[in-house]
């Protein structure tokens, strides 16, 4: 194994991403013989600020984890180092599999807290020991995927593409990031990896160092035209944009004087609507409509509804940092709380931290087309009429009962996004109705003030 | 392997985590032949919103990665796939290798923009390959490390444990955000895998579903000492904290008769000043004053540095979210440009996005033992009289010329804050003097005005 490859995590030592915690209660719940099923909820107290709605993202990799839980030799000889665990719990741990129920709203759907968002079923100790894992992953990409669905909507079906590797935090959250803006409905990544785990579509141009490497701008843009004909986006903002675009309007008519076509320059500083404008004039002027216009460089929603407002002449954005590390909202405060067991429903009312008891349904109500309201219900409540219930059964027994393509799941945020109704589909705070059923009402109540 | 393992970034596909464009750029210099070598300097241009100061980090993850690089089957085949790459370049790929020499500020080093980093000299593709992942690392890790320094100088000495798994993004930011902080002063983390892997101290305490799972309170406490009574702490939050603070009380009296001591209790929700102080009450009037109070929930610098002035009699903090997250400032704008090949000094001049060229070394002078200013010249201009060079070399000719533990990292770390001056440590912005070189200085003025 190569040095430092132990930086890297693997299906050998996820087990091991957890609070020590989760371990430590765990001894005490198998020494105590307190195993018997728990229900907890994953869910979100409060929209981050600047967002009216979030978009489910990351149940894939949930179920992956679940059913692959392992304790490996290296994991347990690690834990008995601690002095913490005796040999029976270590030995628990080498037998370890998941053999939870699980409950969730599909990736693509669009929520609002306090719904849940994943419903665990399981042994206690199954339940308790993934938390950590949970909500690692389903935090970011719920993040990501509801902050690249603002930028989506922003651009008003001008492709976006995800340009964040550089910014995200570290090699899990590039991945998870390509694939959650993705999801959310961006063309595509700059991230290859990505592009081989996913099968996402790959884009990208060129750096200003390549420009800066060769003597002149003219000479690096028709070398990359020679290798890339028919691939080849000019970067044209590393001297002068505006020479940039004349230079780029020269390969163009070369490119075409050899059968193919220069499909865009891409401008990454300045300003954007200025420049767009007079690039387009340049590239128009010498007769190339057809080459495109890339704007990217510190764009985010609001940028990008400005410049689609301003009808700026560019064609498709590359958005990174704002995106892939959901800048203004960088953290999900999604929860993992008990919330039934053998004993009954459970509450916390720690100040501010309150929970709704019980396994739970949520209900979504449409008018015309467009989401109306959710009701949140327990389990076995009946939602309003002709409501649509969201949780859907994905895993028995530790065993997938649902596998589900990112097309398909892409294709349901897309219509989910459609079906918003205005006011939180623009750019402001919007506010929706959540409800809670009669009988998860009176229960809460009478739990709360017990 | 298991299904979804390929979600897991591993030393066979790290290499693919790269934007396309430096796999299309590379390829360009391939049948170029501009292949020559080429230095690069990775470099913050700006200190982030709420930041006086940098801390470096990520150092040993680069150099890890330089070393083990490779473009496996896997790998090869997609980029086949894309119909981009041809054979000659692919075969290239396969046979890759890095070459190049590095020089970079050690790890816990304090630093300031716009200082390199890291500069790398290498073959131009080469160089120029390794760009997407040196900056996700880097700026990552940089970026937690200089959030959780600010975080361990409010505290004034009390320690800090990183308790962020849950809210980093993702599974690799989880480990490097307990590696960063540890660097920074952290005492430990709750990631039990960082442990692992890292070696550093990890801690626990229970969550408030723990508590939810027995009966009472007080059997939930008395269940944990039972198991752990040398290593108990106790979160007493969960329905009312004085309640569980004289629950508490009645557990370390148990513990205590047993020849055992209660460590510690937890409070993670409320006003935090009021209640420790109450608690404090209650354990010091039960005859414990042995028992210390850990504090967590939604901690930053700001509120912990308000509760050391108010002397809140709190021994310990859990921080999470916005130090794993660096919340209030969430992505560093790392770079990394060329400047320098075999053509000369190089030099980019978009609009604010302008760089430094060529090769440099950065000088420190203190006075009194104080950071006074830096001072950044050309590689072999020389400094001012007595300053201290801080960029060493760290690689050559693709091979690590220095290995260093985290532990002396940490500890280069903790004498560089106690070196800083008041006025950058204390929590508002401060100003810190970064001059040119003279030769420096004549030779940016020069390439950016022509």
């Amino acid at each position: 194994m190569p040095r430092g490859s132990r930086e890297f995590v693997s299906p050998e030592t996820v087990g091991l991403l957890v609070d020590l915690y989760e371990l430590t209660m765990a001894q005490c719940y198998f020494r105590e013989g307190k195993n018997e099923p728990a229900t907890f909820d994953l869910f979100v107290r409060a929209l981050p600020p600047q967002r009216a709605f979030l978009l489910n993202a990351g149940l894939e990799t949930v179920l992956d984890y679940l059913e692959g839980l392992r304790f490996g030799p290296e994991a347990l000889d690690y834990l008995r180092s601690l002095g913490l665990f005796d040999e029976e719990f270590l030995d628990y741990l080498r037998r370890f599999r998941f053999h939870g129920h699980v409950r969730a709203l599909p990736e693509g759907e669009v929520f609002f807290p306090p719904e849940p968002v994943l419903q665990v079923t399981a042994p206690r100790i199954e339940a308790q020991i993934v938390e950590t894992f949970l909500l690692n992953q389903v935090n970011f990409q719920v993040m990501v995927a509801s902050k690249a669905a603002r930028v989506v909507l922003a651009a008003q079906g001008r492709p976006v593409v995800d340009f964040s590797p550089r910014r995200d935090h570290g090699t899990d959250a590039a991945l998870k990031a390509a694939r959650s803006s993705y999801l959310a409905g961006c063309v595509g990544t700059s991230n290859v990896l990505a592009g081989m785990v996913y099968g996402i579509p790959v884009y990208g141009t060129m750096a200003h160092s390549y420009v800066m490497s060769f003597d002149s701008e003219l000479e690096a843009f028709r070398a990359y035209a020679r290798h890339f004909p028919d691939q080849c986006v000019l970067l044209i903002d590393t001297y002068d944009t505006l020479e940039g675009a004349r230079l780029a309007a020269q390969v163009a008519d070369e490119l075409r004087a050899s059968g193919h076509r220069l499909r865009a320059v891409r401008i990454d500083s300045g300003d954007l609507l200025e420049l767009s404008r007079q690039v387009r004039r340049i590239l128009d002027q010498a007769g190339h409509p057809e080459v495109q216009i890339l704007a990217s460089g510190d764009l985010n929603e609001y940028r990008i509804a400005e410049l689609v407002a301003a009808k700026a002449p560019i064609d498709s954005f590359g958005v990174g940092t704002e995106m892939g590390t959901s800048y203004d909202a960088p953290a999900l405060g999604g929860v993992y709380k008990l919330v039934e067991d053998q004993a009954g429903y459970r509450i916390k009312r720690s100040t501010g931290k309150v929970t709704l008891p019980g396994r739970k349904q949520v209900w979504r109500v449409f008018r015309d087309g467009v989401l109306y309201e959710d009701v949140i219900t327990l389990a076995d409540e009946p939602g309003p009429p002709g409501a649509e219930p969201l949780l859907v059964e994905v895993m028995v027994d530790g065993v997938r009962s649902v596998r589900e393509s990112l097309a398909e799941a892409r294709e349901r945020a897309r219509g989910r996004l459609w079906s918003l109704p205005d006011h939180l589909r623009d750019l402001k705070d919007g506010s929706y109705t959540v409800r809670l059923g009669p009988r998860l009402e009176a229960l809460f109540h009478r739990m709360a003030s017990a």
